[in-house]
């Protein structure tokens, strides 16, 4: 995991909020990158989270991005601050189908007051192929 | 529960989609109303769809409001389809606190092509009160 | 018009900020009415903002719709500041054909750090007939 | 300008439809560039286009973001259609200052019933330094 450039304090305080969070252990969700400004979040795609044709949930997918979008802007705030989402725009593109969901949050722009965030979300299938399922734009405030 | 005018085939075709949905079943979401253009479903929160601060997590409203949306739609739609979430946009507008989360979702602008939606999430406390924790607006389509 | 309950002071804060901005007498928009946590601006369709099929073009539709909500959003803001959009997302759901078009702004949340707002753009036919034509949903942040 | 691989014939309807644009002429927008599924349009910031500060109206970043993701759009579609905005969202990241405003319109997923395009908006100063003022995603439809 390349977590470069990227305060320890800042790491155990997204790592410590994660575990925290019911929805992404019922969703089985795990991290797998911290960079400072990105974060990198993957799933299984199961019975658990599905749709009515086996595809991810788009409640799911959008759940993912969302926590992965949250988590980049929390990596740029100040020590002993949180995250809310303040609002968040999915776009579906494509059947969230595979075995796996992995959603790559990122800010495009930090701010005192706000982040501006982005996040992709793509499926990947059983041979490794990799398909974007969707894309998320929204807003972060510290709390 | 108020089924007024809809006819009996298009709300069997969402009662069965739902219960397909393994997503609905994980949050424990059940459906409240069925009538034209407008869907209420209803789930606890539990430590099962929560964030780090115990409230709901913003994937989980965002899955009850887009499913109450979605359903919303599917009740306009022609015999044999199914509904698909084009866009979703949500406004959270106060934590997700509460015993329960109750999304109302309705129709804005049926189409032949598409369907413009809404939903309105709202937290019950154990005394009842409810409060509107998220607003959405989005696309439908017929799959 | 109704100004019930709205403070000279935020209505003057309101006239005077509309009557700086280019755009809006551009478009020739006027406003309509001003209210507490309300604003309705119009204006007429004319080539000047209009498209390739001769209705108003999204973005003077948004424009308007934006203003509205934005100027709805200002008339609650402390004195002495002013209104920035934060974001906002708009769903276009029949051609701004007509002679007018009416923007309904307003607050749905009002918050110390942010506002949530919608707003409706209906379109005037010539004998008087009103359609919506988009609606709006997004925030608002006092500078 | 490069118009690489762009079928001639796609590149007239754009500017036969922009030329039709009673919007893009008021707000003195011209066509930088046309590439397939990549447009890029530019304007002045005037007065008959800002807001109370003197900055660009957010209504016209969003009018001139939005042309060129569409005709982004547009090239990519079969002939003899048009192309007309589902939805749209723009999140507002910095003040519209600077001399000219530039958008950038691309197609992320064509498809053959909607496509999803998003534009960024920058701002150019007297200096020529480029600024990210506003990040727009949403849906075109070929009518």
């Amino acid at each position: 995991m390349d977590n470069t450039g990227l305060a320890p304090a800042r790491e155990a305080a997204i790592r410590t909020s994660f575990k925290r969070q019911g929805m992404m252990r019922t969703m089985e969700a795990r991290i797998d990158r911290i960079a400072p400004g990105r974060v990198v979040l993957s799933m299984p795609v199961t019975s658990a989270i599905d749709q009515q044709h086996g595809f991810a949930h788009a409640g799911a997918t959008f759940a993912l991005g969302d926590s992965a979008a949250g988590y980049a802007a929390l990596s740029l705030m100040e020590p002993g601050t949180e995250v809310l989402t303040v609002e968040m725009k999915v776009n579906l593109i494509a059947p969230a189908a595979g075995t796996r969901l992995i959603a790559e949050g990122e800010v495009v722009k930090p701010g005192r007051r706000l982040f501006v965030v982005r996040a992709t979300v793509r499926s990947e299938a059983a041979d490794g192929t990799l398909r974007d399922v969707a894309l998320l734009q929204g807003t972060m405030i510290p709390a």
